[in-house]
């Protein structure tokens, strides 16, 4: 099974060393009768050019990755049925296109939902060489350039990375090469410790000294690794903080030793204080990244990059933009998204990411972002992410950064109409069904914007005061009366984080976006929406809607003629959809019912 | 260590034979300068007559065990400073008096806070014999006689106890028999068809053969095994529900093959459907113990024991006493406790049971049980209960199996006294700290005998709505107005299961007890108690007092001069414990205010 990429020729032979060798190659397999040149130009990098000439002959110009691109870019496009009538030129956004993967050694996968790890087994790197390719020619046909192989949460022995499995870390990375795919480690912060140093501290000579003897022998073994990824002081993890020292001078120590390399330290911001009191109203989670690292703008390396998730919180159906993102005017950024579907259908429920993605960029001044990364959504399933129609998102996502200005419906057209043999008519149903699916999600699961209506842990299904009295500062503090949390400057003064025109369009409930209501305001059930409806009546449409889509989507998408394995697969996961939205819809429904005692304005069915 | 028999000398020599041997090596070395005598008369079994003579000596007459069980009260009483007066008598109520250990066979105890199992280690039978000993006197010390050593969910391999591990089975029965303690197992159902039986039919001709030979085999192994437990057809485990039969066409069927050696089935009465529809306002988990053997009154073999958990729910902090104990007249029946505190505190939290158990018994007609058991509170931490203080419902319940009628005060006291050299008043300090904390915990914990406003699965902590909405059947629907299930002939009629004379105790609002008013009724917030209070009030007033008592429990408890190590494990556990209570009175008085929106009449503090 090789997904979008289903109609090309074998698997590239091993012998291919350079992107260039990977173009060349896939191109004579995909158009045997066509003549080509390719005209590698160093100074081009990952952008191409492609010129046609007469007869079918072309040409393209590039760097060794940017050939690479422009083979891709040409036969998907004639995948799809574009033939090739000028010249094409195009260049990525952004330099850096990463995924980080969640693997551990021990093989399993952090919020994975599509198998266990690609790369690991039994606590070692073990893969199938094949299967490693066709994960590289993925990446590559989409132009995503960055791998992360583990988990930035560093279990052991995943430090062994940087040590005894140096060998077998530069073995993957020769593997990738071809596809342009450039490794990244997600390295343990204390990891000088595990050598005879008794701390971690970036100030301290001996740590730094470690640090710097490491990466020489990182670089050595793999000349062209991307990088460190670190999460540090999050969740548990070691940090900076241990030592009474900031995140600029940890991730600057770190950048210090990858710089003679020209390695990158990708540093999460990702902190908070993960055992918050419940009865603590003035701590307010989303606040965390803007608290710890704003202060810190310009005092960061050139090759250190904040990666921020997208959203204040984690990943929700529905955040606004970090205020990290628009804030750190001096400092290198990269927007971090997630395509494994931790808070959103686990890869059971159909949830297509694009439509969340372009909003992102509304807000999103054109010129602000420097890298973009994306948890994966991968695994060893046989097609690599659980649900078929989940490596959508993994396409669009690597359209998307080569190009934010991409078009949903285009980008998802395009990878239905590669992935299966539809006829218009069907392309368009799956199309539509795809675009409309995280609406449909969100419609069913936490109302406006609210979040954290899930089951701890699992994160999948609902428990509207799952996380209500716990330690991870989600609260909703839904009462018989109101719901939310007022974040404006009159409540925690979240919305203070941000320039003064983002501010206006949610400061006062008046104006505010229905969907971000909740997550910016507390506001009686009574309130009168926009429309009309009251608050609470709202939150009951939303659901029944919500569910009411769910059912007519797997109508629709259970007629479509799937081939086999995808269509089981996909009617067994739509049946789990089907069951989690009547839940989520009834539960929901029936904790805000009990709590307010306002009757449905329809009369339809709300459990007591 | 020995816990209340840490004054006793060395552990008995594995030299001896039989209970009375150990008898006589117990009083010789307890009482190495007093002359004696053993009169060991059969028919007598458990029973023993102690008859005090000139300068000392003293003589005890008894069955084997007989002996043993009078030779440990002599000493009991001794190390109690309570000298022999005259001629003393006793007989047990049960003749079994049973202990459930939920050991798995690799070492895990489910539902175990006191370290891992004594007797498997690696998938096998695998102990400490001097723990084992230790173990045997601690029962027989307090007149406990059957232990049922492996989990009632019978995961692999603890089948192969049947099978391959029946030498080491008959191996750790020869530990015990000195103690007079005899060995029981728990089976897997459906065991017949790991031996090419395609079966477990109760009434398959093959299958009941099977069974015989298994029983004739593991007879001539063990031939003082008590029997077999079973758990079937409950929360997954295989049973005769799937071949279309009835509990008494099962557990009969079994107990006709151990009829010819003496044994018995415990068949364990908790059959429930754990899949259930929150929705579903009809099914009643309480009623399906009832609903699933009621009419089976009469049907069951002479050597068959249904054991029926105390209440209709599962060891919450207060339930009424089980239907089917006041209902089943012609069929013989075991109560069954829980030392282990999987709902009371983990073995963290102070609870002592003897004041529960003593209520239940004001229910319960003298002539109604035939046995009684406890799920095991052991494990192989040093202390053998985790708590150094759980050991009192260890020695309590043996002393209530034994005699029902014993005094709880005296009781503790007794424990108490043989377990630390404590002035009079420290240790009635101590008594009085242990008696009143089941209702401390009651009081932090969910009101009036509503329960499980626990965390799920763990079952620590609070999680006022963790079940609310799951499929275990536990809910308590509360919303702005009301809160409970009624249970009376008007509700779901769980009610009617009892006699009429339990029925009028609390049918009625206006007369049920106060602790088990959300037990039965559905209630509003601002319904009158009898004592003037309303209902909102009572829930607030419980949770202030139960955290108060918690924080005068710790002071009282931790100024005791406890030896090490229980000092440092009684202080770490009651810090625990302060945090918890704090927890739950807050996170329940919270929940409550924020849905009734009634204010606490004294002004405290309650969350918003």
């Amino acid at each position: 099974m090789n997904l979008w990429l289903g109609k090309l020729s074998k698997t590239p032979p091993v012998t291919l060393r350079t992107p260039a060798e990977t173009a060349r190659f896939e191109l004579e397999s995909f158009f045997p009768h066509t003549p080509f040149d390719l005209y590698e130009q160093t100074d081009m990098g990952d952008a191409y050019q492609i010129v046609p000439g007469n007869d079918g002959f072309f040409s393209i110009t590039g760097g060794s990755t940017g050939l690479l691109y422009g083979a891709y870019r040409l036969i998907m496009d004639t995948l799809c049925g574009k033939a090739l009538s000028g010249t094409v030129t195009s260049e990525p956004k952004y330099s850096l296109r990463m995924i980080n993967c969640w693997d551990n050694a021990d093989g399993d996968i952090e919020r994975g939902y599509a198998g266990r790890s690609l790369f690991f087994r039994n606590g070692r790197l073990e893969y199938s060489t094949e299967r490693i390719q066709t994960l590289g020619r993925l990446l590559a046909s989409v132009g995503l350039n960055v791998l992360c192989i583990n988990n930035v949460n560093v279990h052991y022995p995943a430090q062994l990375l940087l040590e005894d499995y140096l060998p077998d870390l530069a073995a993957l990375a020769d593997l990738f090469r071809p596809f342009g795919v450039r490794l990244m480690v997600s390295v343990d912060f204390s990891q000088p410790m595990r050598h005879g140093i008794s701390t971690a501290d970036p100030l301290d000579p001996a740590v730094q000294a470690w640090w710097k003897e490491t990466a020489g022998r990182v670089y050595a073994a793999v000349p062209d690794l991307a990088g460190f990824l670190v999460k540090a002081d999050s969740e548990g993890r070691p940090g900076p903080f241990t030592y009474g020292r900031n995140h600029a001078e940890g991730a600057n120590m770190l950048a210090d030793a990858l710089k003679p390399f020209g390695g990158v330290v990708v540093w999460r911001c990702f902190v908070y204080n993960c055992r918050q009191d419940w009865r603590d109203t003035k701590t307010d989670r989303p606040k965390a990244a803007w608290e710890h690292y704003a202060f810190l703008d310009g005092e960061f390396a050139e090759n250190v990059i904040l990666q921020v998730k997208h959203g204040p919180f984690d990943f929700q159906v529905r955040e606004p933009l970090s205020p990290l993102l628009l804030g750190m005017k001096k400092t290198k950024l990269a927007m971090e998204l997630q395509l494994a579907q931790e808070y959103t259908g686990h890869q059971i429920d159909l949830y297509t990411m694009i439509p969340m993605w372009k909003e992102l960029y509304e807000e999103l001044p054109a010129d602000n972002i420097m890298s973009i990364a994306a948890v994966s959504n991968l695994g060893d399933d046989e097609n690599y992410t659980g649900h078929p129609l989940a490596a959508v998102n993994l396409y669009t996502y690597g359209l998307l950064a080569w190009n934010p200005d991409v078009n949903a419906e285009e980008a998802v057209a395009r990878w239905c109409r590669m992935t299966y043999d539809f006829t218009d008519d069907q392309e368009q149903t799956l199309v539509s069904l795809l675009l409309s699916s995280r609406r449909t999600y969100e419609k069913y699961t936490a109302p406006l914007g609210i979040g954290w209506m899930i089951t701890p842990h699992e994160h999948y299904g609902p428990n509207p005061s799952g996380y209500e009295y716990d330690l991870w500062g989600t609260y909703h503090k839904a009462d018989r009366n109101a719901v939310g949390i007022n974040r404006t400057h009159s409540g925690t003064g979240y919305l203070d984080q941000y320039p003064e025109d983002f501010r206006r369009k949610y400061e006062d409930p008046a104006v505010c976006p229905d969907l971000f209501l909740l997550f910016y305001h507390r506001l009686p059930y009574d309130y009168r929406m926009r429309d009309g409806r009251t608050l609470i009546q709202r939150i009951y449409d939303d659901h029944f809607e919500g569910l009411e889509e769910t059912r007519v989507m797997a109508d629709r998408l259970l007629a479509l003629p799937f081939p086999e394995p995808d269509a089981s697969v996909i009617r067994d996961r739509m049946n789990q959809q089907l069951y989690s939205a009547r839940e989520w819809c009834d539960i929901i429904n029936t904790f805000f019912h009990r709590l307010s005692g306002a009757p449905d304005a329809h009369g339809r069915t709300i459990y007591d």
